[in-house]
């Protein structure tokens, strides 16, 4: 068997997340299906680095999968981008190492968030970004997102009732920046790892720091007490983009 | 009666374009039924400045419909705003006088038409953009495009067999430009009029002409020679957006 790394990009809206599940729609499902077609029915397990949910949407998701015998990678890669349905695209792919495992290699992942803060919202972004029509003081968030960065255990910011036992993970980068030309607000974060909805939490308490709901200390506070309860609600999975996947070398 | 002027947003891929028609979802019968649903099962008549093709966008469509009696504008403009379907949204509402007609007041239109030339393409876009997968020149397609701007026949750039009879009109700005960020190419044409599929046309011949397969001097030879076989193929109504309308004082 030869093992093949694949960045791939998809349109989260029509898909119940990343990874296969009984009675839904799922990426991993329609990959392997591509797959098992391309291969005279042989099954093919598809393995991905980051387990996106239920409408989040990814530029940059790595996936890896092994096949009988060696392809030429770019007739492999325009074979399964032609042959998967018009909401995945496949960008690259590579031969690696059979002990490559995209999820257990040792990598940094980036998401970025985008908010729709038009008046009324951009009907073509309804799916594409969240929509927050509410006012926002937008140095309020940049003096609260910069507490994010470092190694914290993100207790506070994750799902209640997570089965991960550690939870310490480390941001190096946590911004904010304005899109005027499209009323877009674009956070980007990249760590070494995120907990369940930790994106989504995190963008939800900094949305309503920004709308001086809550005070910009929160987040340092969140991060101490690790209270679910202290943070803002979740953001919409709408808005949420996993960007890119850097491995070590 | 009083009468109302509004700008309209709407993403153009679940309509059969904006006209009325039996058996297809139009945003001329979504804004009526909605309009009849606020005045008591009243029947609402709305007139649209630009009848855009199915699948077309607009950020900026103007419509106007009468209404008994006054109302406070930016109530009705909320009303009409959350009624409508999600792919509709209301920008703005004004009152005018009984004498304006979005469509025979004088006006320029701005037309934008974005295309895709990522490889492969951004699948969040595959609604939003024309994709265009091929080799690009696109100083050949600037200099292409400014001999499109002045008073021209554009019959050779027309669907064959439209019933209009005049078919000069005149383009104030023809231009293109590229955002790397997103891989767009964004054509951006304003006139006082355009015939139908006239913006699609345009855009099908200079995209073929950026590709090297047409001469640059093939738009003067279009508007001279005025047959449509001598342009490229219609582009796809997917990357069509109406961005605005400006009227006469």
């Amino acid at each position: 068997m030869t093992r093949y790394k694949a960045i791939i990009s998809y349109d989260g809206y029509n898909f119940s997340g990343f990874q296969r599940q009984p009675h839904a729609r799922t990426v991993q499902e329609e990959l392997e299906k591509t797959l098992q077609r391309l291969n005279r029915g042989q099954e093919i397990v598809v393995h991905g680095a980051g387990r996106t949910d239920s409408g989040v949407h990814a530029y940059g998701q790595v996936i890896h999968f092994d096949l009988p015998g060696a392809r030429e990678v770019e007739k492999l890669r325009f074979a399964l981008d032609t042959q998967s349905p018009e909401d995945i695209d496949v960008v690259a792919i590579e031969q690696v190492t059979d002990d490559f495992h995209c999820r257990y290699a040792k990598h940094q992942k980036t998401y970025e968030f985008l908010v729709d803060i038009g008046r009324p919202k951009n009907p073509m972004l309804r799916h594409y970004a969240t929509h927050f029509p509410y006012d926002l003081e937008i140095e309020r968030i940049e003096k609260a997102i910069s507490a994010l960065v470092g190694s914290h255990d993100f207790t506070g910011f994750t799902a209640s009732g997570t089965a991960v036992k550690d939870k310490v993970r480390t941001i190096t980068e946590a911004r904010v920046r304005l899109e005027p030309e499209r009323n877009l607000l674009i956070f980007t974060f990249t760590g070494n790892g995120f907990l369940y909805k930790q994106v989504r939490n995190m963008v939800g308490t900094l949305l309503k720091i920004g709308n001086n709901r809550m005070p910009i200390e929160q987040v340092e506070r969140i991060l101490q007490e690790k209270d679910r309860q202290l943070a803002g609600p979740t953001a919409a999975p709408n808005g949420l983009y996993l960007k890119e996947i850097r491995y070590e070398e």
